[in-house]
Formats: structure tokens, C-alpha cells, sequence
């Protein structure tokens, strides 16, 4: 395994992990754009442009890339976030410069106004798809109150309205302010041949023009209060909790993950004996929501409509009793479950590329996941007893998703 | 990589992949019993007693085995499926020996009367949740519908009532009827010491008493039909089809599968043209439901319910299409998808125990990932089309669930 990273004059960034033994090979556009960019008027316009992307270049058209993804047997697929939007395909490694080719031509999208009204109709009904689905809009909700004043409080989906009035001249606005190759990098892990891959970059994203993208990463004053959508129809009630937590630029956050595999993983945590081993809830977890800036904690609550109350009562006992400390045998067992799932998620090729993608994204140097499994083990109990009280999981934005009209 | 297999004098089935390189090693058990080998009133026993197996043996309370499992930080769950019931768990390899004692031990449960009244609790209220989630229960109607008469008709989850009136004793029946040595396999995969392997299972598991396990693997007389769950609440409509295909010891599953990819897969199907590509669909897929025996293709649609009537003539019209016959440059296409999907699967550790797992509960020898990739490669386009022919896509049970009232 080799590490490799090279910058274009142009402030492209490309990275890779190189596998001469992998039989794979794993290709990733990262930008730094976001549902945080983008402002009430357009929400949901990073997500919509990450559809666009695939609609054909002044070199293709939607049809050709398709076929050329097809043709190649690949696996490829996008996803757009608070803060980022990724591109990511992976081929057999006889496929990795018409690979590199394809995916740096899409990146530069024609975004035609004809395939913007069809899309258009794909983005209304994935929205649509999404609210039927469990907790039904809570997710969106919590973001909305606990982030509420700041740009973190914008949902990635959008609305069937703020996707509906967007215009395509919109997106191209919103393109040209974002997609500058200094808020880009290119990741590949696998089987890699790395020269050649900047060679190929240099030729395809050599000539896009560079500009300055401003974010606001402000930390955000967060909200608390419980906030009720009443769902007749559901057969369970939903809770969600969002609490102040770690940013993902914020070094206790390694304790802090600790910290929540200790009090709410789904196997031997303290949220497990309560809630779970006895049947109190059918899910209970707890994890990070780690922005720039920012950052949250969210536990996630689901349990049948009259046992609600009850639960949530206890959650809120068990979450000011651990403010008391979490104590060693708690944090050795924490500590080698998140060992064990680090060497786990560290054996497919994607999974790579997505680890040195989203480090990057992060502004963070170049680690190992023996390097990152090194900083988890080094955590005290001293440190993670901080930030369980940093960090009050009981002070926070409750949002409850059922047939019960109040909590 | 090499391939190892061992039988004890009881029946019991020992295989392992071993990969000297891993860092990992996964581990389960595999039996051959699932909803299938339920009647009517014992619906949901055998997931259920998936969830007891964890609840402590003669020689470990709950608790213990909790505890094993999280001081090991392995990975580990359960699943229990039509026709079979896995219990796995991935560790560090240093692990292997006290995983395989722990594995060994709650494979012989105690079901006390105690823990199964609250454990019966956990099911209902999974249930529950289950039913709050798309499709809405489409899943087990249609399975009721189309296999109605054979076993294959039974809900692996089961109903509220019928795990309400389960009793521990019935269970135990159950248990005592199908949890013979000779029904059950221990796969491995990863990094194995297989010499040590066999021993701890031999030491484990020797004294197994075996008995016969008797299954109605008769072929289904399958229904066809259109029924409607009628779901107000529902943003979209969903529509669930299930057609006659191979069994999972047909040989002509390939064809099949080639053939699925062809008419539906995710990215340059034809389904996706018609329904992705111009947003007439939030999502389209078709998909092989393989049993001992008895074979069915799935479709799957999700669009607005507006656009559900449109679209059913639209799928009703492709599914006669393409019985005329699919061309060379699919069959090309597909056939690449597919092996590059056989690579990239085989990459991680815990894919490849469930694949020989899979493997020996199918009653099939094993075969590596490339002589599986050698059996997609060798099918001929005369033979997918006489899959097509063989196995209509319209002659089906349809079930539509959501707020339009009939289809």
C-alpha cells in the first residue's frame, strides 16, 4: 500500500492509495460543495446538480455516458451531502483511463435545459419516495430546529417547491461559484497506476479555470426544544435527538466516538441493556454528525407508541448518569470494537477511496487505519469523561415522529 | 486462498476459504431451516429462535454471551431467511478459537420461559416496524399470494398473533426437529488456522446427537392475480410483481440472472431507459428470488401514484417485448456487469463465508469466484432467450400498495 498525492497548477488535488495486489480499482471526484452552500431560495440544488452531472458534456451526450459506464462493467453512483458531493465509480483496473476520462468530462456538465425539466420530475419523486419512509421527515426536521440561523440547517433533498421553482440558469450560477478545482479532489484506491493517473488528470482538468470559493464555517449557535410530527398512520413512534458535539476538524472527536460506542452501540452499551436486550425499543443508537466548524451528536429512538413516554424517560436518566463517567472496562471494550470495525472497513478497495476522499475533504492529513486505530487507542478515560460532560447529550433538540400527539 | 472441508462422524459440515493474507476472519453457522419448514401455526418460530439462540446455553447467561462477543469486538448478527438461518460473526484472527467455543455453545440454547416472554416483546415490536416501512407488508402478500398452498407462502418475521401464541415448548420442537448436525454447516473465511478449526469444532460440536430432517421441497404450483393494499397515507405507489424463475439448483439461474440484468438492472437496463433514465419512476428493478425447488423473479416499481396505471402498461408492454429476445451487445454488457459485480464482491472476508456458506446450503459444490464469473461468461444468448421464453415476466402476481385504490 502507497500513499501518493499530487496538486495541479490549477489547485486539483489528486490522492491515491496504491494496491499493486488489488483486483479492483476505485475512482472518486470529491468537491466541497454542499446543501451548506446554497441558500433557502435554491435548497436542494446540490443534490439535483449531482443528478445533472450524468446528463451529458458538450462532448457526450446522456446516453453516451451510460453506455460508456455500462460498456465498462462498472459500479458507479454519487451522493451529495451537508458538505460534500461525490462522484465515484469502480472498473476492473484494464478500465482506469477511460475511467479517469469519462468521470473528468461529466465534471465539467452541459446542463441543458431540456434534461433539467426531466430531472426535474426524478429529483420531486425521490423526495416524495423519501417522505414515506421512516422517521418521515424527522431527519430533515431536527436539522432545520437544532441548526436553525445557519447554513447547516438546509436539507440535501430540498422540496418538491424550492425543487420545483429552481431554473437551470440557477444551477449553472450555482456550478460556476462551486466547482472551482481548488474545491476538488480526485481519490483512486486499488489497483492504481499512479503517473499515469496524473498524466490523464493533467490532460482532462488542466485547463479548468480556477476562482475562489468562500464558505461560512461559523460555528453554529444550536437550538434546543421538542418539536412533535404527528403520523396517525405509523405503526411506531420515532424519536430523534440532536445534541451539541465535535466538529469534524476537532480533535476530541476520537474520544467522543469512544465515548458514544460506550453509551450507545448496538451490542453491550448502555443503551443495548436497557433498551434493547429487554424489548424496550425496537432501535436505539447514537452517533456522530461531524461537520467543519460544527457538530452533533444524534440519537435515534424507535419503540412502540405507548412505550414512548416511558423510554423517554429513561434515556434522559441514563444520558445524566453517564455525565458521572463512563469507567475503564467500558472503555476497553469501546476501544477494541472500534479497532476490529476499522481493520474491517479497511478491506474493501472503496471503502479506501472513500476514507482518503473524505479525509481530504476534511482538511485533515493523510492517515493509515493503523494511524487512525493509533489515535482511538490512545484515548484516556480522562478525555472521553470530558467530553461527556463538553458535550451533554441531555441538552438537545428532541423531535418525536408518531400516532402520539405529544411526547 | 485454499479451500478446505471436513465432515464429523454426526453430519456436521466444516468449510473454510482460508486467506493466509486477511486480517480478518469471519465465521458462522449455517442451517438449513427457515419459514419454509413452519406451518401456519408456528408462523415466525424460526426467526424468533434466532433471537433465543443469543439468550444463553446451559453453560452462559445472556449476559455472557453478550459480554464474549463485545470483549472479542467482533462483529457479529444473525438472519433468518426463507429456507435458512445464519448465525456469523467477524474478528481479529487471534479470536478464532474462544469465537468458535462461543458460536459452538449458543447453538445448543437453553430457550428459558423467562427470557423468551421478553424476547418476545423484541420480535413484536420488530414487526411493528417492519410494517411501518415501504412496501407496507407488499412483500409477504405477494409471497402469500403467489406461493399460497406451499410452504413457501409462510412471513419469515410471522404476524403479531401468531409469535403472540407462540409457547417456549413449541420452540423447543421446532429446535428438536431441525437443528440436526447433518442440517447445520460452520463456514469460515479469512485468515483460518483450519487444523485448529476442525479440532475446536470436533471438540464443540462431536457429541451432536443426529436425527433426520425431512423438507417438502415439492416444486410450487404458483397463483397469478392483482390485489391492492390500499395505504391513504402513502406519498407514492408501489408496485411488487413475482413471476415464475429458476429454482437455486436450476442450472439455468445464469441465463436467468444475465437475462434479469439485461431487462432490469440499475444503470442501461431497459427498465431503466423506460423509467429511470425519463423520470417516469422513482425506482424499477427486477431481481431473482431463488429457492430449493421453486424459483420467482421479482419486479419492483415505486412512482407517483399518478403515473402508477401509465407505468403498469409500460412495464406490461417491455416484459412481452422482450420474450421476442434480447441482442448480442446486451448480452455483452450484462455479462460484464456481472463479473466485474463477482470481483468486486469477493473482496471482502465475511462476503466470501457467506458465499461458500450459501454455497452448501444450496446443496452446491464449491466454486471459486472465477468459476462462477466461467459460468456467466459461457451463457449463450439463445439461452437467455430461452429463459425469457420459459419464465414470462407478465404472467405474474401483482400486488399494488398505496393510496390509489385498484391498479
Amino acid at each position: 500500500m502507497e500513499y501518493r498525492q499530487h496538486q495541479l497548477d490549477n489547485g486539483l488535488t489528486v490522492l491515491a492509495e496504491c494496491n499493486p495486489q488489488a483486483h479492483f480499482s476505485a475512482f472518486g471526484f470529491f468537491v466541497r460543495t454542499g446543501a451548506r452552500d446554497e441558500t433557502a431560495e435554491i435548497g436542494g440544488v446540490s443534490h439535483f446538480l449531482e443528478h445533472m452531472v450524468f446528463k451529458g458534456t458538450p462532448n457526450r451526450s446522456a446516453d453516451q455516458v451510460n453506455l460508456e459506464l455500462d460498456e465498462m462493467g462498472s459500479s458507479s453512483n454519487a451522493r451529495t451531502g451537508e458538505e460534500s458531493t461525490i462522484y465515484h465509480a469502480a472498473v476492473l483496473p484494464e478500465f482506469q483511463t477511460p475511467m479517469v476520462n469519462l468521470l473528468s468530462d461529466i465534471m465539467r456538465p452541459s446542463l441543458r435545459e431540456e434534461d433539467f425539466e426531466t430531472e426535474k420530475q426524478v429529483i420531486i419523486e425521490e423526495i416524495l419516495m423519501y417522505a414515506d419512509q421512516p422517521p418521515y421527515g424527522g431527519y430533515e426536521k431536527i436539522m432545520e430546529e437544532f441548526f436553525a440561523g445557519h447554513p447547516l440547517q438546509q436539507s440535501v433533498l430540498g422540496t418538491v417547491e424550492t425543487v420545483g421553482d429552481l431554473s437551470a440558469e440557477q444551477m449553472k450560477r450555482y456550478f460556476d461559484q462551486q466547482y472551482s478545482p481548488g474545491n476538488i479532489a480526485f481519490a483512486a484506491s486499488g489497483k492504481v497506476d499512479f503517473d499515469r493517473l496524473v498524466e490523464d488528470i493533467e490532460q482532462n482538468c488542466g485547463d479548468w479555470k480556477p476562482f475562489d470559493v468562500s464558505r461560512d464555517l461559523t460555528e453554529a449557535k444550536v437550538s434546543s426544544g421538542v418539536h412533535t410530527i404527528h403520523r396517525e398512520n405509523s405503526a411506531q413512534q420515532y424519536i430523534l435527538q440532536m445534541a451539541r458535539g465535535p466538529a469534524s476538524n476537532d480533535p476530541r472527536r476520537f474520544a467522543s466516538r469512544v465515548a458514544m460506542s460506550i453509551f450507545g452501540d448496538d451490542a453491550g452499551s448502555r443503551l443495548y441493556w436497557e433498551f434493547l436486550d429487554s424489548g424496550r425499543a425496537e432501535s436505539i443508537g447514537v452517533g456522530p454528525c461531524e461537520y467543519l466548524g460544527s457538530g452533533a451528536v444524534m440519537t435515534f429512538l424507535c419503540c412502540s407508541p405507548d412505550a414512548a413516554k416511558d423510554n423517554f424517560e429513561r434515556l434522559t436518566k441514563l444520558q445524566k448518569e453517564i455525565q458521572a463517567g463512563a469507567n475503564e472496562r467500558e472503555l476497553e471494550m469501546a476501544k477494541r470494537k472500534i479497532a476490529s470495525q476499522i481493520v474491517l472497513g479497511s478491506e474493501a478497495t472503496e471503502a479506501r477511496m472513500f476514507s482518503i476522499g473524505t479525509q481530504w475533504l476534511n482538511g485533515a492529513d493523510y492517515k493509515t487505519p493503523e494511524e487512525i486505530a493509533t489515535l482511538y487507542e490512545s484515548v484516556t478515560l480522562d478525555e472521553v469523561n470530558e467530553v461527556l460532560v463538553e458535550f451533554p447529550l441531555d441538552v438537545n433538540t428532541t423531535v418525536s415522529i408518531g400516532p402520539n400527539e405529544s411526547l
